[in-house]
């Protein structure tokens, strides 16, 4: 496809200072109506080295409100992204709604540069690929605009802007080795170019290869392109406006076998306290191991609490991190998003919170709220939380492709043991500011719950994630449970590490 | 001092279980309040290597809402971190108003293990202690309560503890050899010790010894100490509210006086459109070349661009950046504090966006704010934007210790002049976006704004941060002005690099 590039087209002087200066007032008008509109935009661009990604970006920035956007150069990761499920720099790095985020370079690195240097093998650029198809199709989904550039020059055009780098004191280091070497193997990149291209077009998020020899040229289409395709989500919005959200409906029958997943927990299970103590002790101290084993073997974790109001939660991760050195975990409470969380893909905030390689975090409610709270109360569009099921799934399958173990707890208890622990909230003093109208209200709608937890467990447990329920009636029971559970989901870990290496 | 405390201090076990359950329900009470009163409080753990600072921490953190408090294990600065002013990192974990963080070692290392090693110098070591001091009072003075503990065992509880934990598979890695050296330099260290909490304990900050040789006095110890801190900044709150922010009064005589340095600017300056056109070219190119100077010397650099409304700023800092490589700089808008921001120190936005070695950051308004509208319009108390005059200066400095060029604009015009500019952008279609009632209402207040400017410029203009007025009422004067200014403070730091090597 290159090949049929013709990287030379160019642009006459006077067309040029007949179409531009209104390129630029219009970019300055679709950013404000995209502000207004609450449009998150991302711009990709990537190119051979020395087309002028820089000189573009910088006019580009220079036709918008600097407080309006925000420019990311990538690089290879640094040994602290390097920690990290490899998408989580770029999912902190997405614009809120209404912003730009411009990267210089970006997450195609991988299928690029680390692919034709061989630091990644035949699996995992496909599974670089599949990242990406779903990493943008969430953005997508969730109405960002997403543009990407492939600024092309031909080889003999690049040699020759290399050479005029080397020649300038103040440029000579940007043309090293990594830089002639491309111009060298310019067929093997084209060749990695065109199979990205071919892999990653799709009709929400085309590729654009802007002939770059002549920079006026380049400019005008860069510009033209990015004001199209704004202007086009802000109609697209105008004519079709989101539906609104509503608080959930109970389903009209059913509910027994929509929710019978609940019903067969054995709510029964007990556990003696001098049992309980002697079990506990070993337990802690176990992983209090497992902890340390987890660190030098640099394997993270991800343990998630979901459970009904005064399931024991709180007292369950207490018992699970009592033992624990604080070096190495992390608890991450989940209240209701920010405004700032809010003008974000609702996933942003928890890939933000990922632990690093050798570190456990425990999150306190988490991603699963869209399907439970933002559900049942209508905080988010039908839409909204049916995509979540497949974006949950997508999310947790990438934290385990970096190596991650995950576990999570349903803390289940039935309601006529709800309303005997909010009773015994309200009569102990120091217990009592854990108790308030909206635990009521939330009791209230136990029976949409029931109905959004059973669908929630059911599409959502899948081999490498499955969902463990905590019979909870019972807390010595439950806690023994989840500690268990947690043991034996990271020595399995720890013990398939030593046996790959 | 350290060889008078008795490390060996303990509880017996029937004192311990009347006392300690009592502490852990008191101090998730004072958290309550503490979150209620909107106190931030930070909490330092020093002390000897295996002095169970882990320990203690987790026992803390369990007694206390894990959605009020986040942990943070500090060591030696990563490659990132080593690239900004040493304090960077320390200020980015600052707890917001009613929250705790809690520092398992903390920037008190840089005057322990980085003296002791050898990684800083006797005048490193002194502006370390300087930095610390006001950085600390700073805090304080914003109304924060420091905690700060030395866990302190002798020299043989010491030597044991590493026995025990070398002897255990899962901790014997704890144990290396920079904790072996720790006790064998065991007196080094304890002078250290001695003189850091001797340089370093003040009124409103002292440091608590914790006999840690014993657990149970170790806990009940801190504890206690965490209560009543945290119970007395509480109740001083109650007895003396703050202040009410008031706008600001114009003082009743000698405006004239005190606005002098104002009407000594000779606005008549301008330069002819041929000239601009072939001074400009001239000095983009040099500060493009400049900017990569910089990014091989890994120089960082300010750029604050304070001014009237109208007068220019924007277009001019789109003529200093028309010709630089987007990776080398960025700019930062400042606009009103999110919720976020405000219930932090007013300048912790800031230190999250100064510039990493080599980098360029432009900060489109900035801290100065503070002493601009703040003070004008009464967003902050008389008592704050007075301390605001030796903050700032104090921040300069420590961005300039770590080797940063800082170049401050004033960008000014009369009053006739903006009255020009209002009408003319509601006269451009294309304009008009940038005026709005806001604008009519600074206006309004030109004379307030007169004296905090005059104030802010003489008070905060330091020898290596000096404030450059530009006469804005001819803009290609001005830019040009700027475009220079610039150009020769980066010369002059590249050169001083250069020298110095």
């Amino acid at each position: 496809m290159l090949e049929l590039i013709d990287a030379g087209k160019s642009l006459s002087k006077e067309d040029y200072q007949r179409v531009f200066p209104e390129l630029e007032i219009r970019l300055g008008q679709c950013q404000r109506a995209a502000q207004a509109a609450g449009v998150p935009v991302v711009i990709v661009f990537e190119g051979w080295d020395a087309a002028g990604k820089g000189t573009v970006i910088n006019r580009l920035t220079q036709a918008i409100d600097p407080r309006g956007f925000r420019v990311h150069p990538i690089s290879a990761a640094n040994e602290i992204e390097a920690r990290y499920p490899w998408m989580w720099r770029f999912w902190k790095a997405l614009p809120a709604a209404g912003k730009f985020s411009v990267f210089d370079r970006s997450w195609y690195g991988r299928v690029l540069v680390e692919r034709i240097e061989g630091h990644i093998g035949e699996s995992q650029r496909q599974e670089a690929y599949e990242d990406i198809r779903r990493f943008e199709q969430q953005l997508i989904d969730d109405g960002t605009v997403l543009i990407k550039f492939w600024l092309h020059i031909d080889r003999k055009e690049q040699r020759r802007r290399f050479k005029e780098l080397s020649g300038r004191k103040a440029t000579a280091w940007k043309v090293g080795k990594a830089e002639r070497r491309q111009n060298r193997r310019y067929d093997t990149w084209a060749a990695a170019v065109e199979d990205m291209v071919a892999q990653t077009s799709t009709e929400s998020a085309p590729w654009t290869v802007v002939e770059s020899n002549q920079g006026r040229h380049c400019r005008a289409k860069v510009f033209e392109t990015v004001v199209n395709a704004v202007d086009r989500e802000i109609h697209r919005r105008a004519a079709h406006p989101a539906a609104k959200p509503r608080p959930m409906a109970l389903p009209k029958g059913g509910r027994a076998r929509a929710t019978s997943i609940l019903r067969r927990v054995d709510l029964g299970l007990s556990l003696q306290r001098d049992e309980y103590d002697k079990q506990l002790k070993k337990l802690q101290k176990r992983l209090f191991e497992l902890e340390h084993h987890l660190y030098v073997a640099q394997i993270p974790a991800v343990i998630v609490y979901q459970g009904w109001d005064a399931a024991g939660k709180g007292g369950n991760i207490k018992r699970l991190t009592a033992g624990l050195d604080p070096r190495g975990y992390e608890v991450v409470p989940t209240g209701p998003p920010t405004r700032e969380e809010l003008a974000h893909h609702f996933l942003w905030r928890f890939w933000a919170n990922v632990p690093r390689s050798g570190h456990i975090t425990i999150f306190d409610r988490s991603w699963y709220e869209r399907l439970m709270v933002e559900r049942v109360e209508g905080f988010c569009t039908e839409d909204q939380w049916r995509r979540a099921f497949r974006e949950i799934n997508e999310f947790e399958r990438q934290v385990i492709e970096h190596g991650t173990v995950i576990v999570k707890f349903w803390v289940h208890i039935d309601r006529q043991e709800q309303l005997r622990r909010f009773k015994a909230r309200e009569r102990t003093p120091w217990k009592r500011w854990k108790i308030g109208e909206e635990d009521w209200r939330n009791r209230g709608k136990w029976r949409h719950y029931e109905v959004a937890v059973a669908e929630m467990l059911e599409k959502t447990s899948t081999r490498d994630a499955p969902w463990t329920i905590l019979e909870s009636n019972c807390k010595l029971y439950a806690r023994i449970k989840a500690l268990r559970t947690v043991s034996e989901a990271l020595s399995r870990a720890i013990r398939r590490r030593r046996r790959d290496k």
